[in-house]
């Protein structure tokens, strides 16, 4: 370990990458929902050192006259995704537990929580707004549909306060010196509105892979906050990547083998599309196939 | 893709691996906790495939003549770690959420857990036996100390049982057609203490990584019991790759490069240990630590 | 860990999951390229593997009528890859090392590799067939154009072969008594073209990525050999999810959210695509993308 | 995804971490073997970073009195790796071919290398030099013995040149106009002693699990040339860290179970510990593994 090295070549020194967009907003505490916040703790990396690591996978392959969009964009649309992998970012997250059920899912990821084990949780929990209050949605089993009636709502707000108000107060009881019980039993108590807190670490490919997720409309709308939110600090910290994301990622449209013929046929015979009548050429599809085809192209913006 | 596979060799056939014991058990419903289990669902491999991964690495290196014993102990002894990869195996596992919290943070492991956005979460809550219910402990500070009194103990019960009965209370009311409110809400106000299930898959050598953290006295009660049944399980499956485990990770002593020298001097001057008073070679150790050192020595069994 | 299992429900029991074709060919030696080959070691899970999980998560949220290919199908369209994890295939592959530097790179699966630091290497090595011996593309920086002439490929043939058998007998004479180099430097002369072997562990979802990348037109011809006979392996292991895979993923075509429009306009606009005049309403593209976009469209079979 | 932030709290700003030795050398050139060479390119995280990480876990548990080395040391010591995983540092290196093989094993790291299919390799080879060129060591199959003479060294250094430089000859004509050969096809003739280059990013974890197996008297001399350099960047750039790595990782000495009982037994009975004669209560050990204990404590620094 202690080799010294030999004939150090200075002459190839470089400078830390950094993005001042971001360095002065470095530790910011942006609010989501009623008691959450994201916070930039650190990150590695920027536009430049993604377009460096493909180029030394392309070496002199590579003309250096190609710009660095371009690069960006031809590795996004080719799924070379190892270049984004050279990029990090480390939040500091304040998140529902039931937010946290979700996040931790992300398995290309460091993360050290707030352990309910050690130190006492505090007594901050989530509370819809009335306008995020639904019904459940009929057509979409995991999603919402209109919103609850307003005198509705607050029976709801109500009961959910009251409840989670009680679980806490068993919560202190059950740690106050009368009883003392262990922390790591009494906040089995809590429910999973409660929050908690983690530093959270991800390379740039596995955060547009979490984007992608978790900002698309079938996903929860508690968690969609904060991936809405850690998008808008994505565009700010790599416009080049992010701008790629959202044309061959975000915005992209994916047909089908099937669908794909469709298009083709279409085309080929200027045919308009109604979701009513299937034409002859699509009878490959069903009927509720048909449907979701045409709506796909509708939903083009 | 549908190129034609040339001159097949079937001499090389081979008759897929089977652990009876294994097969015999499998589906079964072993409980764990009050209302939780593990059921064995499917598997990849045994000893003799750990064996065989790593002659395929050692090739004429290692003669046929050593036995999978000896080999399978040399592996786990110098960390080659990848042959104990070749092994997997499937839980159907039923455990509480903040159990599962814990369970989730094992990165090389494959997991479909019950989602409560698409279905109503059944009316099953973890209640600790009197026995389980201690006091914190003062030096451990996620750990439990003595139990509570037991009157104490039979009013924490009650309060704990009335608390979850009545958030579940509550999270019918919320499903219920009265108020219809969608499902991904209003099971926020569910205790951790509830109960979900999932699938879980993961490779012997990730599993061994778990149980050594799990089965350890500092785990929480209620994860040790689930890892302590797979430990047994295991055990069964692939009792060579047991046997090494249990030698060289779970019972071995590891000491610091510090306490290293200390046992080093102790053996050279047939010096006693006595905790009270730290001997003149220990010098590089504080109070703390040479305390620490000789409980090490004693825990010896 | 000797905990003794209570109750155990022995009514939950079930059969291990098996794929009769598969267990047919376990151990076959399929060859690839001249001296390569792939076996089936062992497997686990199937088609119905991968359903059960999926309906693990949507609990009673997913009508048990509906039918696994549908379930799978969605599954597969939706990018919910966890259940695909569920199930494992153990290849035997003998590959030379230029393609085991490819194969190396799939980050979610386990191996164990044939090492030349205890063994020896035999004589085996690659040589590509007169009709695999092509030119430089100059479109395409990483890929082949036309055939060589007969003469030149068969030269090309002769000294590449003359470099190998060279280069073997140096490494031969290097290990021989007479001058007895460790095997780990004798071995640094040996070009990629020579074999190794190894065994390869990997899941199903991290399976489809890799053929999804190296069967496709860009890879190596060398590994796109081994990826498609195991694509063919897939196609009988579990039918139904690779019949997803090839219409979802495969056969399918994802248009950027430029081009997406493109699609549109162009539909409602019963207009023709020429790749050679580009129309007003695809200003957002430059001619190249134009191009692409049209060679994309006439692609689709 | 264009949510404007409310409220945001400036009052958390923080200023990024650096550490000026590591930006003082940032990009610098130091050589490794003939032709290699390391270069940081850049990194995330310092000691500081690991304690912060940690102490969000413990929260209020943590008295912010501990200092950061004796928290450091606990964590390192408990194995609780997930802090570590909070400091990422990214490489530039060049080494041979069959060091990379080594190199890539490790699955938690990314990397982009450069690519002999787009781009030509230059002509550099790896030589062992005189002292390096080993015989093959008889009781370590995979390891070195004494060094060979000096004039069958130079002997073997120059057949390895002649068979670089000949492979390389025919590598360049394969590549000229003459046969125009594409390139992935023309450097299968290159031996695994010709050097690549990548970028690599580690986190601090992961990196320790490297430098841990390949500064191990057993890794390939060539590779441990690399961690040896990358541990002394280490111990510049995580003192803290990389102090509590060296203690409790490094120099640890760790006891099977069996082995566990004979220190103690040996302390209790002030017993000398004589590798040629067993003593009884040594009966458990055959005599390899007696000798082998004996060696691990006389090994004691």
């Amino acid at each position: 370990m202690e080799k010294k090295p030999r004939q150090v070549n200075k002459a190839t020194a470089i400078q830390r990458t950094s993005v001042p967009f971001i360095d002065e907003l470095l530790g910011w505490s942006f609010p989501i929902l009623d008691h959450g916040f994201i916070r930039v703790i650190d990150y590695l990396g920027d536009d430049h050192a993604i377009d460096e690591a493909a180029r030394m996978s392309y070496g002199a392959g590579t003309k250096r006259t190609t710009e660095a969009q371009g690069l960006i964009n031809y590795l996004m649309n080719h799924k070379h995704t190892s270049p984004f992998e050279m990029c990090e970012v480390k939040f500091h997250i304040k998140l529902p537990i039931f937010v946290m059920r979700q996040l931790v899912r992300q398995r290309m990821a460091s993360l050290n929580e707030y352990s309910a084990r050690y130190s006492k949780l505090s007594d901050e929990f989530y509370m819809p707004e009335l306008e995020d209050l639904m019904h459940q949605s009929k057509d979409n089993k995991q999603g919402r549909a209109t919103q609850l009636p307003q005198v509705t709502g607050e029976f709801v707000q109500g009961t959910m306060e009251e409840n989670a108000r009680r679980s806490y107060d068993l919560y202190e009881h059950l740690l106050s010196d009368d009883i003392d019980l262990a922390r790591e039993l009494a906040r089995i108590n809590l429910p999973v509105s409660y929050y908690t807190e983690l530093y959270w670490k991800i390379d740039l490919h596995n955060l547009f892979k979490f984007l992608h997720q978790r900002t698309d409309s079938h996903a929860q709308k508690e968690i969609r906050d904060y991936a809405d939110f850690m998008e808008w600090l994505v565009s700010k910290w790599v416009p080049m990547a992010w701008k790629a994301y959202r044309n061959y990622i975000r915005d992209a449209i994916s047909f089908s083998g099937a669908e794909s013929l469709m298009v083709r046929v279409a085309l080929e015979n200027h045919a308009s599309l109604n979701p009513a009548t299937k034409p002859t050429y699509a009878d490959q599809l069903s009927n509720r196939e048909w449907k979701e085809f045409v709506a796909k192209i509708k939903r083009i913006a």
